[in-house]
């Protein structure tokens, strides 16, 4: 007679306070005991493996309608086969409020696409672009029910708030307890600085990173920290993307403001440069913010490691490039200003985190874990169900093989797009297995959990 | 025979370089030699006095429409008496395009005032409150013609620029070759606090401080910064309140951005604790930014002394207090926002700085000359026909009785309004003369220049 | 038959990571699972209790010798009583190597000396005072044998290391991979001020403060991290008294220095004020750097939210205050240059840090566990020995009644001094039961772990 | 018959106020009158003339002992005649108290030297190496004689003085109204790093550069910060080298202490690149702090800009290069270690500056009167006799050709040594005229005050 549901045995367990080993006894989809010579009869070989906690993107755009016209190719089944994959187990994704519809209905209709396709966990940020009196009624018991996390965006025309909006939003964040997303860059100085490069015939791909300049992303959050210290709001700004903007941030910590920050696993590893590419090739990296420099991201892993940077997502944005719906909708000679923005990355994420950071001793193992789980369990108050490995908590698990070499392909991405902006790096380091409430949903590279599986996560 | 049409024989004058024993010959209005033993028929004795290069007030409203009603009591036949009685020489003024109205138009028609009445000298800052195409086409004559600064408001429902609208008058500027004067205040951040005040029943002037935070004015000084890097633009933030909007122009300074920052001779001697007197006596002492702290007043003077502040104006804006047209437009209880805003200041200016500054060894006599004359002079084109005394410049000069103990009452500051600020303070240091162009316009408090003897300085 | 020798049952459990309800297996003085339902013979129940890892105290002097003739007067015997009074199972505690005496011999001879008191675990700092050649050359087998840090200060007339000498124990330390824990404060600048103060008369303890100024304190904590920038050295700097000092240490790391900081229970609750006691009761909060201001706390606990700040420990330095060899070793008139230095706080450490801190909202509980256990562990080389409650860790662990209040008294330190600086402090939350690798060592106030059972830990 | 003995007519006159037309005129040394239409029976063309006061060289090295059986090359005579050929007619040069020997001889001796060599006016620091309390003592009589600056080192064998050595001359001179001028560099630190470099064999000029880096520099200038504001001294920190060092600079001026800095016109035009030259060519540039970075090099500029930075001078250093008593005299391969430290640049310095600064935009004629004259007129206590051009004044005025290009030689520099690190530079802008109290003394290159015809200046 087995104890445990399955025992995942002889591995190396890391979380973001601990590394050693032990034996993980699972009973009904969690985590039911630590410690050695657990038995069952299912048992999960995790020798020569690291075992961390199952991954949590709090920032992927997944079967959410585009703006104009771009289709976002993956739905929930094939994001979050792509998710596995990458040993993320838990989505948080967005509700978008298209202008002049309510966000119940919103919210109702997303909600839907998600249980049916899911095969990773998810939990839905609010995304308000339009909060007038009826919006902002709604949102008190949209917050209640579960949804503790509301994005805006001060740029782009379809879903920019002006700044009265974003207090509005701030403020009534603040009394219903719930968390703001916020992109922050400067809607006006972004749009005088395109008038002037078109202007000028500069249209190539290349000219999206001068486009949205850091002077932009820098100032906007310094504004936005100021709403928040303000309206005593908890926000979290998303996606810095270099050491100017996320020194504005560290300003507003050491002051007090309850900011938190993220980065994506694109800003760490990709630049500018790559928006030169030949031909359009450039297109594939156009998202915004925009990559920056070198240097911009040496600053990114010191803040990092000093906790100024709680998390890395992916901001995963699947668009073809090759396609009339995705980067090439306006032909392979439009100027930036017509590409649709964002690059996929939910698989890469991790993987790329892992070599990137634990692999080069740029971070520890229990950072890692922080950065990619832990801290936006904490953050979006799925903590301690989530980002931990500890008695009570689900069981979601990913098992990396540390030796394994990998160059990273479109095909073992998992996801519905025809290109990865990681095509061809090579990594170490490779997550082997992944489970969710104790079933493997992936086992090398072959995913296995079905679409539907994946749960609502009431926060 | 006299070479000089007169001299100015015995005095210390100072400049913002030196201070030293020396006669000053006039010749045509203009400084003519500086030396020992210039001898003439008109002598003036200035003997035991102080003489100082003749003060510019850059930042002052006279004979200017108000807002909501309210009347600017001061013709400039008033104000500029009051100018002259404090040592002031020259004033550059505000010409209003109101919304709606061409610039051009409003241009000739102020300039026609200021032609009739001024006693001083005068140049024309104009005012943007509607930058729309055809308004910004008119700019570059008229900067042309010799209004070299363009003022421009992030604040008022009258009159402020949303940040397209800035961006674009920066562009223009930096094209023209002018400089962009700015009050910064995020406006949006202020209507909050507002709406929460008048909600909560906090209407008595007094909470005009917390309506409009520190927070609020550091913000925009961050924001306008940004957008002045990006253009390009040459701008001044006008009156610097506290220590945290002046720390972001240092910030700003410090990493190349052609920022200069003004602050006013309330923000250095009046606290926000003026707002809470007895009665609705706290309205006259309404301004924007608000007065804040002593702590902010400490930090002003380190500001000054290190040069991130340039120079200290009156932001001269003469309601009377007890009037249907003043602070009481509303009556004696009208909530904060419904009051006029501004102090008067244009006599108090320089006698208060050198009484507080030199006197009190905070600022040293050339600093003082800086602040109040040579700074603005340069900052606005006005040098080095003013802000100095060397061969060449315009004789305009105040002498001043360094040991001179005066208590400031309203009919000593001779302007048209019903209360000064600064009754009852004990001062010491006051101008007994000023000469413009070498006309003594103020002899022992009384004016003798007349109107229409000002002349408009092109820049 | 019990699988386990004693299972902590029924608790809250809390690590540096996570809070939740699991038992605690224990199997031969190690944590053996986590999970519910676990059986044992010997069960401790932990209803309504908090489960912490077991304190982590790096920096308390016991049985050690004291400057000029001072006694402390706790032996391993009663300072671990102490400790274990409080929650604390492990000290580090410091090896001195008196000036002419070889570092091998204070260590063997301290050695032996733990080694029959101690009822907690130790380990030690190796304090050089005189690092001439002969010196260094003993240190790397000392190191090697698991002494892995070296303790060093930067002021006191018989310790003080000059910067050569800092230059050479970090270049040694950083090649035999030891951290150096450094005492910073400028000797000079104390010595000239203290000169100033004496000739003045102003002898009372109260001056203490004005003798040790931040600046001092500062000004070493800045030229300390440039000497380790240099170096490549791992350092720590010790007890971190205050706002500007912590400041230095900040910039330090944000440019990449590896370097930690520490602050002490006293410094978070007590301040300057308290040098100024009636009679000679200051002289019981004479400690160096000295008790600074209610802003230099709220600094501290800001720099602990944000992670400056990585441990709280005591600094226990046990004089006693009415005795011939304590503070009035020279008389209850003495100046204060001529009282030994140091306040006791084993075991009021934890508890007043969990009420100031957890109690008052000012820091998590997961936040508590880090700055008292895990990240000492850390930073010393113990983890996951020590520091956390995960399988295979010591099991080190105290049982908190977070409801029950207590008064603090001398009594209840049970240490062998007279006084204790918290006397008459009222707090919420208190340690019921301490357990030192599963043997319950304190229950109820009461002391049960005997003198020589803790153990060395060689790092 | 003529009211002046000389008038300098129709030049562009020059301040740090001012810039303007005027004809200035001389009668017994001083400036009698500025004002058109001056009338002498000796007149000096100045048409295309930019006239300029009188250079300061408040650092300069001239007829002192070096270090180490160095020679310095040039006597007053010949280093006063290089002072002349680039505009300079003050120096401040260093009565040198070698250790052992009294500061009262040391001044004697050295005034004797000054008074019979000296073509330009003078005055001296109290280069103090040794402040036991016999020397102390003699302070303040040499001060109240008009020596109202001293001058320390931090590094440097023969001449460094500890941390309580500092504080006991910052507080003699704060008592005594002196200001102390410091050369700021961690001496154990540089220590640490030679004996490293020395170790590793890397004995090129080269590594001098990373034997004194940066960071040394740093930390002392904050270290002697610290110890100016303890003891409230007013000091200036001698020849910042770049960007770290002058950051440490504007803080502690930011926090209201009395510190001035200089810079040196080699740190902003050439860079440790120039000690990698072939051969032993290296030497000729190797001085203290070393040369940095380009970078370093725009840092200095904009502190000059912002006013952080007080004055440029030369540290004029004068050893000759291929002689067994200068830099070769350890032969051509000699460690850097034994190179004599420093560079020749007292006729450079100002065209140097004046290309590099006003011809290249970087500052304006205003802010080069400043730097290279009135601001040290200020600090050194010789304004407004020195420094400016206004009544009263000596008659210390320079005539630049601002058109005039010129390819410097050592021939040029009109000093005794045998190079400049300057030779081959191509500038625009050259002194044609220099005059000292109204006396030409160089005329187109050609010296023509004498030897003995400069006067001390007491301060």
């Amino acid at each position: 007679m087995s104890e445990f549901d399955r025992v995942i045995k002889g591995g190396t367990v890391a979380t973001a306070d601990w590394v050693g080993s032990t034996d993980i006894g699972i009973k009904d989809g969690r985590i039911a005991a630590l410690g050695e010579g657990l038995e069952s009869d299912d048992v999960v070989d995790a020798t020569d493996r690291i075992v961390t906690p199952g991954g949590i993107d709090s920032h992927a755009h997944v079967e959410q309608r585009g703006a104009g016209g771009a289709v976002n190719v993956d739905s929930f089944a094939t994001g979050t086969a792509s998710a596995a994959a990458g040993g993320t187990t838990t989505l948080v994704c967005f509700a978008l409020q298209e202008r002049g519809r309510s966000m119940t209905d919103a919210l109702r209709d997303y909600a839907a696409l998600a249980e049916k396709g899911a095969r990773v966990d998810y939990a839905f940020h609010l995304l308000v672009t339009d909060p007038h009196q009826d919006l902002l009624a709604e949102l008190p018991a949209l917050i209640a029910a579960g949804n503790r996390s509301i994005k805006i965006f001060t740029t782009y025309p379809d879903s920019k708030l002006e700044d009265e909006q974003v207090l509005a939003v701030f403020a009534l964040a603040a009394k219903e307890g719930a968390l703001v997303c916020v992109h922050a860059e400067h809607d006006r100085m972004i749009a005088w600085q395109i008038e002037r490069l078109l202007k000028a015939g500069k249209t190539a791909p290349r000219y999206h990173a001068e486009a949205r300049p850091m002077l932009a992303e820098a100032e906007a959050v310094h504004r936005v920290c100021a709403m928040a210290e303000l309206t005593g709001a908890r926000i979290q700004i998303f996606h810095l993307s270099g050491a100017d903007s996320t020194a504005e941030i560290e300003r507003a910590q050491a002051r007090g403001v309850s900011v938190a920050a993220e980065t994506c696993t694109h800003y760490l590893t990709l630049t500018r440069d790559d928006l030169d590419r030949p031909g359009f090739e450039g297109a594939k990296f156009i998202c915004s913010p925009p990559l920056r420099t070198v240097a911009d991201q040496e600053a990114l892993w010191r803040y990092m490691r000093r906790g100024v940077i709680a998390n890395v997502t992916s901001d995963h944005s699947p668009n073809d490039y090759d396609s009339p719906v995705g980067k090439m909708i306006h032909g392979p000679e439009a100027p930036f200003t017509l590409v649709p923005n964002g690059v996929p990355g939910l698989a890469a994420r991790m993987p790329v985190l892992f070599a990137e950071g634990v692999g080069k001793g740029r971070i520890s193992l229990e950072q890692f874990v922080a950065l990619t789980s832990t801290n936006s369990a904490r953050l979006f108050g799925l903590h301690p169900r989530k980002g931990t490995i500890a008695p009570g908590a689900d069981a979601d698990l990913v098992l990396w093989d540390p030796e394994r070499q990998v160059t990273l392909t479109n095909a073992l991405m998992q996801h519905a797009g025809d290109y990865t902006p990681y095509e061809g790096m090579t990594i170490k380091g490779w997550p082997t297995t992944t489970l969710l409430r104790g079933q493997i949903i992936m086992q090398d590279d072959k995913i296995l959990g079905g679409p539907g599986s994946g749960v609502f996560l009431r926060r």
